[in-house]
């Protein structure tokens, strides 16, 4: 018999009791649940922010998680909640476009928007919903209780505007700094299935003040104090620093345009833009 | 067969391996213990908050959880150590008003002494009794030792000074600021049971420079950047403001004194006052 | 049937989703598993830090406990992966001098180093060993994989210098500052079993600006304001200050040097160096 696992992501931090409260509620319901923190800092109402994270990680677990998730400024208004599941996954957050990369990259989904109130801790606060309804949802949901059971089919979730790069000319490419970590990787939305040739054919990527020009597989082989493009654990291309914060050399931050020129093939437009 | 359930609450950061330490202890007594965070970033030495805290959480968890609290200034001192039952919880804490706000709301509670030495872990250093002391008893009393063997009942633990709004004048009460959470929301001393009339009858609200004279039920519906009094979930009324840090825009911090004034009928006393 | 332990101990910080993921990989090799952190916030890249609190921590944890520690700058190189057995403890580590410590203090150790390709996690990334090789391989030796399976012995794994104190005149030792925790408490390297006299005999200890002369058994008695030494709950003499940041105070960070000198035989060398 397993034990089910509710991972859980906020931006609720770790300084109140907020996380606890939740962890209790669920353990009243789902005695036997395996609770896993992924983090609760992310920054306050930053849904972009939480929304990729929540697609890097759940790849991780094992079919049947159930992934919670509240990052929820609209809590209390007429904002649903929603229950989706694709790829033997569950997700339980507001419909606010949490699950916006999730559901880009597992496809097929199906997302039901939640209404079965009898499954809610009453009475239901108008400014803790994670207590008070994802939480017990994912509770029961975990418990064994259908997902059909907590209300209709949605079709159209909220989704944010799409995070993919734009081709801006021939061999041009324009994209955003998707995250910065704790150690100041700066994480672009540049995928390293389709941008992967940064390896092999020289390039330009600019984010700031000087283009970075140089590529190394690893950490460790990198000089010191100068940033390089590298291969990211999460499958996109990171701007590193040996043993440096990358990001605060850089000076930039999640959201931040960048572009990335590929050189390989002399193009008129990269060779003129070099020289600026 | 359900595993027990220990909650932790702490002032002991997380960058040290303090917690850790209480968790080996606990599993290597308790193997099957489910251990559930509350927070370890009380102020370092702040009982009143983390008594506050504590009486939030509790009521989140299943009867039978065992709430394992240090916050312990007087750690190698004379100060005892306590174990306290009601309501089907169980805390274990120093004595030093740490369950002042748990024993006050809880009502008939048994409380004892812990001086029964052989349920420590040995050597008992002079500086670390959550590691020596607490942990190892809340791990025994979860592995089912009954309560009355870890020491004699204890009439009059201690407890800090009250934490109820005072009336000041006939439609005028005092209070404090109870917390500031992550979010800059502030909780106030004024529990929503009594004053929830603030929902219904204009009020006046006093924490630093402008008086709070607007009352909405949830965030989104509040106008950026300005203050809004609301029901917290936690059954006290806070004061808060839409995506910003109410606590730094107010400049208030716990213990702060608050005044909230009732103008619904007009009285002498208040007209004067919200002249000034 | 016991629920096996593995903690985890690393420089990722907790605002990223690396620690989860790490979790989600063990949890679906080893569902059973029982997840403790010590803590990820070890300073970034900080491996002698890291090592002396991987041998604080592991004596509170029953036998059979595996410790999972990835402090790794080197991650992507040629360095090596080890796992390491003593005292029915098990660690699996980065070969680059975290286990230090515990290898020292553990006496009979055996090291392995990690070869074994079929038990991580593919494609493994360059830059997320803790992800792909570290958590994996302490998965499976939670899930009963026997040691020797993971690979050959390794005779001589990677050392970081010595921490222990050094005599430099007949009553007069230099160690080090070994740690400051979240209360300001200064560790040093000076051990209680060879250097417990300073609570008998009178001593100067040097670290920054005033020597400090006085020991106190326990926080509550030191008077405001003041430094005191005393032994720390790690078997270690601690400089401390009630209620206040003792390393603030004194202005020392790990690494910093502290001298010991023993004033009860009135030896000239302490007699002189007093008057300084």
């Amino acid at each position: 018999m397993k034990r089910p696992i509710i991972t859980l992501l906020t931006d609720f931090g770790q300084s109140d009791y907020y996380v606890g409260a939740m962890k209790g509620v669920i353990l009243g319901i789902c005695p036997e649940a395996h609770l896993v923190d992924i983090t609760h800092e992310i920054a306050p109402y930053q849904i972009r922010q939480a929304a990729w994270m929540l697609d890097q990680v759940w790849r991780c677990f094992p079919p049947g998680t159930v992934h919670l998730a509240v990052v929820d400024p609209g809590v209390g208004s007429e904002r649903k909640a929603i229950l989706a599941e694709a790829a033997g996954h569950f997700w339980v957050a507001p419909d606010n476009g949490l699950l916006t990369s999730v559901l880009s990259q597992t496809g097929a989904a199906t997302v039901r928007e939640i209404t079965a109130s009898q499954y809610f801790r009453h009475p239901v606060s108008r400014t803790f919903h994670g207590r008070d309804v994802f939480a017990p949802v994912a509770a029961h949901l975990s418990s064994g209780v259908p997902p059909d059971a907590f209300g209709p089919l949605l079709s159209v979730p909220q989704c944010l505007p799409d995070m993919q790069p734009v081709q801006i000319a021939e061999a041009e490419w324009e994209g955003e700094v998707l995250s910065t970590d704790h150690f100041g990787n700066i994480v672009t939305s540049f995928d390293a299935a389709t941008f992967g040739w940064v390896a092999d054919v020289p390039f330009e990527l600019l984010l700031g003040g000087e283009p970075i020009l140089q590529y190394d597989h690893y950490y460790q082989s990198m000089h010191g104090g100068r940033l390089y493009l590298t291969t990211g654990s999460s499958g996109y291309l990171e701007v590193a620093a040996y043993q440096s914060h990358a990001a605060s050399l850089a000076g930039v931050s999640p959201r931040s345009r960048v572009r990335l020129r590929r050189c390989g093939e002399r193009s008129q437009t990269v060779k003129t833009s070099t020289g600026t």
